[in-house]
């Protein structure tokens, strides 16, 4: 018997209809990349996006065709997602702080046939534009004033391009499970991999943001997204604000301290999110400046751990509380949101960081498994530690083109790569990547532990923690920390600092300090090179 | 191109699976009906749906056999929810206010093979018993205890019979557009008509209830549903809850004013629901004894519209926010809630209520719209009224077996038979159903209106509006009211009341005092059978 109810299909335009006619008039403010301040609306958003499906349409382009965006987070790419969807073609964000291989490789590999682009990036596609065999056109996301002379093909102003067609048009209507979007993952591993987005696992993903558990998105809120949405799906910002009809601050080009305070402190953002590199030049900046956050009660951090002293900083001297958060690409990306639960309402101040300090629980579309290597499950007492897996409809199932295999176990779960203890009130803490993780006569030694006690040592500014080649216990941790401005760390002095802190056998066998730790295209500590340069290391005793 | 995303399937196992996993010591709280409190968790109420998942199934249950409830609210009702649709069966909630009649009507006509029945229902039951034909087993949800002599067929102690299952059982999987549950709607208007809600309707409901803009449950809510799970799906709470993680208060057999204040405190709920008149009862106990709601923050009135009045005592004297917010059984029933926008920001105390009078915007699931009668849109100006037409997942899109025809229009909307005006912030008012709106002279007057104003009279404890054959008007508006104990209205001071509020041509022609307006099982006014004691009434003057 099946049930009666209407078939809707969980389309992406649905969002941005929903956001035009309920939340019409709610501000989009961005910063451009021409420079000043540019406000719109979701009911104008959405009428841009229909005459860009138009204007695709026309350019030949059919659903299921790729088309890339090299762009910062701004209207106009926002309008881009939705007029690319809107034609049931696939929007695939690029992003620009690849190395040119990299970006050459997963623009061919995704096929993608138009390039948006924004002002910025021009010279970069112009260096590689001779590789990129499956672009047709480039598109440069500004007015015919900005447009720069380019040996692009078939460059074209945006706004030009886009009055060529009417926004008399209607959605093109694909299967709820249709390709909606592509983004591949930050390469911190390795070369990057495709995953895609359909319709449905982004609707549903957005609706399970919106939770109060999660982002909590209401229609009152002013929400920014520093994280760019050519980072892991956006963090779903692009479809989760229109949905709760939450006003978008977009930061445009600038995501330096001073410039995210700007947009923080005019537009009164109520919650805003990235990874923790960029909220260290913004903590730098109001110390400084001695600028306060009066309107901002929430910053979500994700992609890397966010340091204790982060989140007590913004607690204690902002009032804002931060949102451990966890993710991957693969899982569109939310995994996790560090809310407090009943259980933890009675915590005192240092409880709360030690809360705080996990990456939280899982949204309703997340199933969670911590296993060994046999796969057999792991108690959740917020020790025992293990591979992470996790199940659910916005969580891949493959990689495009079948890249690396079968991704999912038996029972249809993914192994996240990641290493994890879960305590008993579903608070996830992410130990280490499997492939970072530090193996020591048997046992394992958390490197993001390490690194995360290490940055508090007031000399040092940034720690990584590898695994060197030891004789007798196979691998032991090696430190290597680049120092604060003017500060020089002695051996002694940092592991000193860590003394008492962490068990005797985690103890780094060496400290080395370094003018510069490698960082990926996502501000992530690149471990490979770092492994590179230390494989002939010798570690003292050895 | 397809996405290359997980295949989840929306069932509602993973509802309780969640909550179990991610909340599994939260409290469910239940007045019983025996007496005393109990308290279960979500662990245990998902062990318990497995083990009554598995008792089906032995009984020779099979996915798609629907079984009814005639019960209230509590764990054990909770788990025969997840019980029934873990098994691949559809839960029935039967209203047992309903006539006779009725009850049989649905029952049969929903072919139900299984009746779960509370102690309170063993007369109603055995009196209709005969006339059930397709129930084959009664299970009384009590333990051996308090079993009563029963002639009831194949009667036995819900407690048990349960016990006769251990809980290692896998949950039946359907397709996520399976049948999961029926409820009939209120009979408002005629002989109520079978709903089917699917495995995926009601999960995207759900899921569209956390929204921060809808109930915005958390974790760290503690919600009451005062509304039965008989009524309209249970208005979400039994599927929100549990997805939120939210603890469950569940007030059992006892909706009065003293029992529900004594849940309301004993338990901090933050949140309750439940249609107007429930809140009457409430108002009027915590008045005569000076009680408090410290802990409440939210009460969620729909069903009927809320009167003003109510709204704002709560506000004034409890500090506690009215959601109103209206719903169908044919929309798993949350149309809309009144959370405020940022539009209402500035508003002064008397704007707020002005903006808390109207029902709300629609969550992401639910389009809506006001057409003529020719099926053109009209402009959502507050003031332009036209028929309401919704469409969306959780929205019927017929009645169970092929009840009324055709229901959706050509644009797949259902038109719900409530008469709206929208305002420009999307903020809907439901003036009146169609079948009782008023036409004077080809103009439409509001009953709802009327009645709401009348009741605001200081004399009037019940208020109800209905046309009357008029010849020169067509019809004319007919006010009958109920007097507050010890207090006689006249004509004069009630019409005297109204004036200055309405438009002259508004105004009832008469007024008549009753003992009693005839209700429905939901507590709503039965104006079919007003209208029918009134048809051959002669307004003055004809
Ligand atoms: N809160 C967090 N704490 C610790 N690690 C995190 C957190 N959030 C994200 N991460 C890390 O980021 C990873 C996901 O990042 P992303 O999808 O951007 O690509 P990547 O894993 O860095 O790159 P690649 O998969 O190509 O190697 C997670 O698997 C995890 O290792
Ligand atoms: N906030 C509200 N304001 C005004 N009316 C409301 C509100 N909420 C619900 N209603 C009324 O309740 C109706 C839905 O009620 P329900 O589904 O319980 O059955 P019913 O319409 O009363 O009965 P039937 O359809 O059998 O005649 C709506 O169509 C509307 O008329
Ligand atoms: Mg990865
Ligand atoms: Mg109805």
């Amino acid at each position: 018997m099946m049930g009666l109810m209407q078939d809707w299909p969980l389309l992406i335009h649905r969002i941005i209809d929903h956001a035009a006619i309920q939340h019409g008039g709610r501000p989009v403010i961005s910063r451009s990349v021409e420079g000043p301040m540019h406000r719109t609306t979701y009911a104008e958003v959405r009428a841009r996006a229909l005459r860009l499906a138009k204007r695709l349409a026309r350019e030949g382009i059919r659903p299921g065709d790729r088309i890339a965006t090299l762009a910062w987070n701004t209207w106009r790419h926002l309008e881009a997602w939705y007029g690319i969807t809107g034609v049931g073609a696939v929007y695939h964000t690029v992003n620009p702080r690849l190395f040119d291989d990299q970006i050459v490789y997963i623009v061919n590999h995704a096929e993608d046939r138009v390039l948006f682009l924004d002002l910025t990036f021009v010279p970069l596609a112009e260096r590689l534009a001779p590789r990129l065999t499956s672009i047709e056109r480039y598109v440069v996301l500004t007015d015919a004033a900005h447009m720069p002379e380019t040996s692009l093909r078939g460059a074209v102003a945006y706004e030009d391009w886009l009055a060529e067609a009417d926004g008399d048009f209607a959605w093109t209507t694909v299967e709820e499970n249709a390709a909606a979007g592509m983004c591949y993952t930050s390469g911190t591993t390795g070369m990057p991999k495709g995953v895609v987005y359909s319709h449905r696992s982004n609707v549903l993903h957005s609706m399970a943001a919106l939770a109060p558990d999660m982002l909590g998105l209401s229609s009152r809120d002013v929400a920014m997204p520093v994280v760019p949405l050519f980072h892991a799906n956006g963090w779903s910002f692009a479809f989760s604000a229109p949905m709760a009809g939450a006003t978008l601050v977009l930061p445009g080009p600038k995501l330096d301290g001073p410039s995210a305070y700007e947009m923080l402190d005019a537009n009164q953002v109520t919650i805003t999110a990235a990874v923790p590199t960029v909220w260290l030049g913004l903590l730098q900046h109001l110390e400084a400046t001695g600028a306060t956050l009066p309107h901002l009660r929430r910053v979500v951090i994700g992609g890397s751990a966010c340091p204790r002293a982060m989140t007590e900083k913004f607690r204690d001297r902002y009032d804002v509380e931060v949102m451990h958060a966890w993710g991957m690409t693969e899982m569109s990306p939310l995994g996790s949101v560090c809310s407090l639960k009943p259980e933890h309402m009675g915590v005192d101040a240092e409880g709360w960081l030690d809360v705080k300090a996990r990456a939280g629980h899982a949204p309703f579309t997340v199933e969670m498994r911590i296993t060994d290597d046999e796969g057999r499950d792991l108690p959740w007492d917020g020790t025992s530690f293990g591979r992470l897996k996790v199940r659910g409809p916005a969580v891949a199932a493959a990689y495009f083109k079948g890249e690396g295999g079968e991704i999912l176990d038996e029972t249809g779960f993914f192994d996240t790569g990641d290493v994890a203890t879960i305590d008993s009130t579903g608070n996830m803490q992410v130990i280490d990547r499997s492939k970072d993780v530090i193996k020591s006569g048997g046992e394992w030694i958390s490197s993001i532990e390490l690194e995360n006690l290490a940055v508090g040592h007031p000399d040092v500014a940034e720690a990584a923690v590898i695994g060197v080649a030891h004789p007798k216990w196979d691998e032991r941790p090696l430190l290597v920390v680049v120092p604060k401005a003017g500060r020089s760390p002695s051996r002694e002095g940092v592991l000193a600092h860590l003394e008492g802190r962490i068990a005797k056998w985690w103890m780094p066998d060496d400290v080395v300090v370094v003018e510069e730790i490698p960082h990926t295209a996502t501000g992530k500590i690149q471990k490979t090179a770092l492994r590179d340069r230390f494989r002939d290391y010798r570690l003292p005793g050895t």
